[in-house]
């Protein structure tokens, strides 16, 4: 049976990298590798530097596509339902096309594949359009939130408390309620700004894990001014930016251990 | 200046580990390995494991040390205080009479450091403390949330939408109000059997990463019981358990990509 390995390679840093994402890489008969746009040059840039320091399996062939651009007339979720089809052709005609049978296809995953990232739904239209059999094996990578609170020196939860991890549009229309400590990513439009409590602390990252790494940290109130202008400045010196960040908010006691 | 290296060393696989988390085990000039009880003796296992692989520079000195004791009287709050001065007090003793200016301390955490866990808040007592000036540098690790995701083969979030990150003891006393999505960790009493969605799914994980892990997902009012059953027989088995899962219920339309 053929197999796709949906391989986790940590979010900036090519040394995030695992043990299991290094063997998982040399397993491949063939690795595919997206480019687009500024972001995503910067990003194959990554994953060549990967492949360049870590591949040694040298019968594995590595193919470039051009991701396909999202519609921008009909709604946001047709949208992104097309695109996620056209990826999945790709993925289609390469295992059909490019693999024999028990061969294997690698894909590169920024971060870890389950956080906010498509591709495991993508592998799965492939599967149930049904035109080819194949197994999927996960292998997991460092996030940016591991990234940003490395970086930081912190914990991501409180002492025994939750934490909500959301994106930048959801903050955007409320704080979340069950949790005082919130964790954004994918925020286009630094919703940050929109948190009012005077006692609230941002911990905020961006480029993390890169040799562009930015780290701010304090009272909301005194930075968020701050953060939005370092952000604007470095988005066009870069031409793309991608940011995270954790916000805290006084909690009750903290529990537990 | 001396420096405390907190090392994220992944949840049970040694094959977690990164090249970052590799380099910087061989930094240390002395490891602190912790060793109590049987699911101590078991992550120290895999903690010398790894030291056993990874570990090439011959000057590091590995230094056991037993966890003190968490104190049963008393509130449970000054239970954890005074089992993390304890701590505290061995790290500070450490850096003071087992390394010299400029050398370094590495802690092998399971996980990630910033996931419920407790060392970089240790290391912070010993900081205030103010007896031995050091730096602190921390490496991520994956954690358990990752190694559940990739063996069920999942995304921890719905397109777009948020996910909470709690405790079994938070679960229990309600379900999150702002997200239908929550990881579930640090749980002694079950939470998921309070959960009474009739369309709540379950993806259950529990040794993830190690030769004995366990998967089950499905309808969480199918295989409550099922799992209630594997997890008793398992922890018997073994005489410690970890586990964790992720719960989802229906929610509205998916959001963005
Ligand atoms: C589509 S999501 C992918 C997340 C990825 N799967 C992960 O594990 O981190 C992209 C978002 O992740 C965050 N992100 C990813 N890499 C980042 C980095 N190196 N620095 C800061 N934020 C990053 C940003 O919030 C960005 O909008
Ligand atoms: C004190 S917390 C430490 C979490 C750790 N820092 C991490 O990154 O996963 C311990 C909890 O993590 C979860 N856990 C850790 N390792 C696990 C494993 N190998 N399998 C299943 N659950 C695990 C369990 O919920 C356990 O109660």
């Amino acid at each position: 049976m053929r197999k796709i390995l949906v391989i986790g390679i940590g979010a900036g840093n090519p040394e995030h990298m695992t043990v299991q994402a290094i063997k998982a890489l040399n397993r491949a008969d063939v690795l595919l590798i997206p480019t687009k746009g500024a972001e995503k040059a910067y990003l194959a840039d990554v994953r060549r530097e990967i492949c360049d320091r870590f591949l040694e399996n040298s019968s594995c062939r590595i193919l470039d596509y051009a991701v396909p651009v999202r519609r921008a007339d009909g709604t946001y979720e047709d949208g992104v339902h097309d695109w996620h089809r056209a990826i999945a052709g790709i993925y289609e005609r390469t295992l059909l096309n490019e693999l024999g049978e028990n061969q294997t296809l690698g894909l590169l995953v920024w971060g870890d594949p389950m956080l906010y990232d498509s591709t495991l739904r993508i592998v799965e239209h492939v599967r149930t359009a049904g035109n080819v059999a194949f197994e999927t094996e996960v292998i997991p990578g460092i996030t940016s939130v591991q990234a940003l609170c490395a970086g930081h020196g912190i914990a991501l939860n409180r002492i025994g408390l939750p934490v909500e991890i959301t994106t930048g549009r959801r903050l955007s229309e409320g704080w979340p309620e069950s949790s005082r400590d919130a964790l954004v990513m994918l925020d286009g439009v630094q919703a940050f700004r929109t948190v009012e409590d005077p006692e609230a602390e941002i911990w905020w990252g961006a480029y993390l894990g890169t040799p562009h790494e930015i780290l701010l940290s304090g009272k909301l109130a005194d930075i968020a001014e701050t953060i939005t202008e370092t952000r604007a400045k470095a988005r066009e010196a870069h031409g793309w930016i991608m940011d995270t960040y954790l916000i805290r908010r006084p909690a009750g006691e903290e529990e537990g251990a």
